[in-house]
């Protein structure tokens, strides 16, 4: 056994145990979609409300329902705002999930003082994106808090979808030669809310992908039907955390080609100063799937004839070994381990 | 045409006109199920959203959907916290629209530095909860917000209900005869979490009503069928609140006997004490029905066998004039009238 091999062997070990919560406090980690944010869940959350798992989209029937908060931070950033993103976050996880989205509910917690065209801005946001999804906003509730007590706005939007007849999608059904697509550049939305904190002294035009991702989700499951195996959003954690958690949960091992990831220069050059990695950075509107070998070349092709999705790019391969990790092939030849988030370099980026 | 006369149409004249939404920032008052947040609602959210109303409980097909933000402080209260709030809250909603709860999903904002205890003793608060309503948590999200940010925690549930087909409800279906019945004692949940914050040196035996409602709601089809014309759970602004609302949609006038209200008298007495009429406070297990006159005997007696509505009444009746408005005839037999809650006497309840 080589040194390397080894090393993964330990790491697998380690991952193979289900996880367990011993933090005493929440921190900004347990939101920030990585390993904490599993920890919570899976050791936390799930137990405590007796059930295996807490799905991003459910089934109830032949229906798929799904929730997220919003607490994004400042509310308007380039390409897009809090109401924007509410919409699209939910909308994105039904598509996902093989369901064409129907309708959403809409629950907003305000802050006293919050000024009323602020919140009409985003009240009409929320309406020009729920009109482009297709879907109707159906029933609501408003709360309002003491000054302080939140930071402008909260959002949570809850989508009810129908699955698709021709999806036949599972996070356990990935196999080896699977090839892995994106659907256009990342860590555009993590990257443009950090720049309009202004925190940094740098300047990009970067601006959020958010945007519906059910006619890329439609084109997929046309092009290649039950060939498709599964398909992610990558929000929080980004594309690298996705793809450890259908490693986990397919037990196969994922090759990413480094030089074959796209990624915006103007992207590159801020996650370099700002030391991260795009591969963990918050997309809003990229979504990551997984097609059999003899369908991914017709559903690249249909992806990149999508609005939005030009940039789509096969960038890697499933394989059998390790089985639960996610490897990158540099484009110097070399190999690392590409883990889940750890920590929480971009907190409150959605 | 009497001075009272004259004073009932002058009120009525300025009612029935649309809510206009021209306040500059939002308040208190906007998150407190009265007046304020009527404008709100009518002359803001739905008109920017581009719908007709925003529904407590929508239908989509012959299912319900309904959502609801909790934001109560404190998260803890005698007879209940946030967690067991979050679910009877909206559980109710879907009940009181004739519909049987199926699954929820849960969207949790927390507060960096939350106690992992304080939040696991919520967790287990909603799994309790959701068992004694007989509805699955099928979806969740979790986000974190900064120290500061959020008090403790701000909960959103999403209920999704199966429509009872022995109901046949609507909010404009009530006629001059109908009877009023209310499932119990009112004004309990939000003079206990008033005392619970400690502001008033007033110590009572007081405990929130927090409770799911489909029990009664299913006696109360089982009794009356089609001939129970409306329900509402009197949650923020109270009984008088959803009997205003209630008045103004059907265009009938509403008739309640004070004598006949029930209400604890540890609760009386707080609410003399705070100045607080208890119709215009918040209740979290009691329902407002509405039935034709000839159900109305076995309707109240079915209700009066279901646990937690032992002391349902009857309180009312619907009248022809005048339309849109509440009276009250007190127990010396004069009459006044009972408007929609205005400004916010008890923030922060739900």
């Amino acid at each position: 056994m080589s040194t390397e091999e080894h090393a993964l062997e330990l790491i697998e070990r380690v991952r193979s145990k289900p996880p367990r919560f011993e933090d005493a406090q929440i921190t900004m980690a347990h939101g920030a979609g990585g390993k904490a944010s599993r920890a919570l869940v899976e050791g936390l959350l799930a137990p405590a409300l007796g059930v295996q798992e807490l799905d991003d989209a459910a089934s109830v029937g032949d229906l798929a329902l799904t929730t997220d908060s919003f607490v994004v931070q400042p509310i308007r950033f380039p390409g897009g705002s809090i109401g924007e993103l509410a919409v699209n976050g939910t909308v994105n996880d039904l598509a996902v999930s093989g369901a064409r989205p129907l309708a959403l509910t809409l629950s907003l917690v305000l802050e006293e003082g919050l000024g009323s065209n602020e919140l009409r801005a985003e009240v009409e946001a929320i309406a020009a994106a729920a009109a482009v999804a297709g879907v109707s906003v159906v029933a609501g509730d408003t709360k309002v808090v003491e000054r302080g007590s939140c930071d402008a706005m909260y959002i949570t939007t809850t989508g009810l979808g129908r699955f698709d007849p021709r999806a036949n999608l599972s996070p356990r059904s990935l196999e080896p030669g699977d090839r892995i697509l994106v659907s256009g550049s990342l860590g555009d939305h993590g990257t443009a809310v950090m720049l309009a904190r202004g925190e940094f002294e740098l300047a990009a035009p970067v601006e959020s992908d958010t945007q519906s991702l059910w006619p890329a989700v439609d084109a997929l499951l046309d092009a290649a039907g039950s060939s498709l195996r599964a398909m992610r959003d990558a929000t929080r954690g980004g594309v690298a955390t996705v793809l450890n958690e259908l490693a986990r949960t397919s037990s196969v091992a994922i090759v990413v080609r480094e030089a074959q990831v796209p990624v915006r220069p103007a992207v590159v050059g801020a996650c370099e100063i700002l030391g991260i990695d795009p591969m963990y950075v918050a997309n809003e509107g990229k979504l990551v799937a997984f097609v059999a070998p003899e369908a991914a070349a017709g559903a690249l092709a249909a992806l990149q004839r999508v609005p939005g999705c030009e940039a789509a790019a096969e960038i890697g391969e499933v394989k059998t070994d390790p089985p639960g990790m996610v490897l990158v092939e540099t484009a110097f030849g070399g190999r690392r381990v590409m883990d889940m988030l750890v920590g929480d370099p971009l907190p409150r980026i959605c």
